[in-house]
């Protein structure tokens, strides 16, 4: 198995195939091949049979995985054995449908609280996690030594957020604002930039429907 | 101007440079360099520098760009000024949460209708955007002429709304549920996958947390 770091793009690509080997039927027994994980799931052969090789030792030349065993080591090396514990700050619509997301923790992440400013959901529960107020931020993360935090706040809240995580101790930060966030060197921030996203799908299918025009 | 199609990485960079832009005081009459801007929000300076010579050539030497002409030019090249009208299927907790973000329009996406099995919100609104059954999905897209669609639907739904929306018209989703679609080479698939997400942030956070162990 290779030890060294893997790319960003097999990580995201490890829960797709997980996704895929979970709904084959008869897994218990079912063996599967890089080819047929590509041409289901439309990727290319040679990196899926890279991406496979990087997490699991179990394959075996011209039989491929034991479905069971292949999930076994995805799941392994993914530590969705052991979920982190987080906490999100920003208890509005999208922070409610994180929360209510049950099967975040069977992908390794376990929110275990959320923070927001509104009198209204402080004091209460959403999806069974209790809502804390945002000045409990500091204190509570350190309690509950929480490495990992999310944030659904609004754009101009953000940075304060941030920084009583940083301050609680939190080290990962799941961004969902599009604010750019300031952080110390050993603070990871990942931005799921919603923005971008649609900047990217409407210019390339603007780019496409001028290319069959110019046809 | 490059007229070369883009990187995805530029694009999905564009609007973070905007909403940097939109926040420098005095911003009709500052300028401002790459250098600059690559400093605030922590980036390479030659990568910025070639982002934005790809979609401006307002910039000019030792004086940079004046801040509101490259607003202008980022605005005119993602399509803000002509935002394309979309629907969303899956009016959940995430559904809510994207139908209720005001700010989309201003970058360039425009929900305007949604669809649900739920006949607690089918026929009803949520923000100000009417909900219909998913058995309306194509007619409803082939009338409004709709060409993007947005994807929030319990996974095990995900494949039969996509058919109802290609079957609509539609060349672009916007899926934010795990499953792999399986589309005609003319649709466009942009995934936001969350898990895909958690697993870069988990196994980062741990590869940095282990290094720091071994020290």
């Amino acid at each position: 198995m290779d030890t060294h770091p893997i790319s960003t793009q097999t990580l995201r690509r490890l829960p797709v195939y997980l996704s895929y080997l979970k709904h084959i039927p008869q897994r218990e027994t079912a063996t599967i091949s890089a080819t047929g994980i590509a041409a289901a799931l439309n990727l290319n052969e040679v990196q899926v049979r890279k991406d496979l090789s990087a997490v699991s030792s179990s394959g075996r030349p011209k039989i491929g995985y034991a479905v069971r065993d292949l999930i076994h080591d995805i799941e392994q090396f993914l530590g969705y054995n052991n979920a982190e514990d987080a906490v999100l700050v920003g208890a509005g619509n999208l922070g409610k449908a994180l929360l209510s997301y049950e099967s975040f923790k069977d992908h390794g992440l376990n929110i275990v609280a959320a923070f927001d400013v509104d009198r209204e959901v402080v004091g209460g529960k959403i999806s069974g996690k209790p809502v804390y107020e945002t000045s409990q931020i500091e204190h509570i993360c350190r309690r509950l030594r929480i490495r990992m935090g999310i944030l659904t706040v609004p754009s101009v809240a953000a940075q304060e957020a941030c920084d009583a995580l940083v301050r609680g101790g939190v080290r990962a930060i799941w961004n969902f604002t599009p604010t750019h966030l300031d952080v110390p060197d050993s603070v990871l921030v990942l931005n799921e930039n919603l923005v971008s996203s649609i900047a990217v799908l409407s210019k390339r299918l603007n780019e496409r429907l001028m290319e069959e025009e110019a046809l």
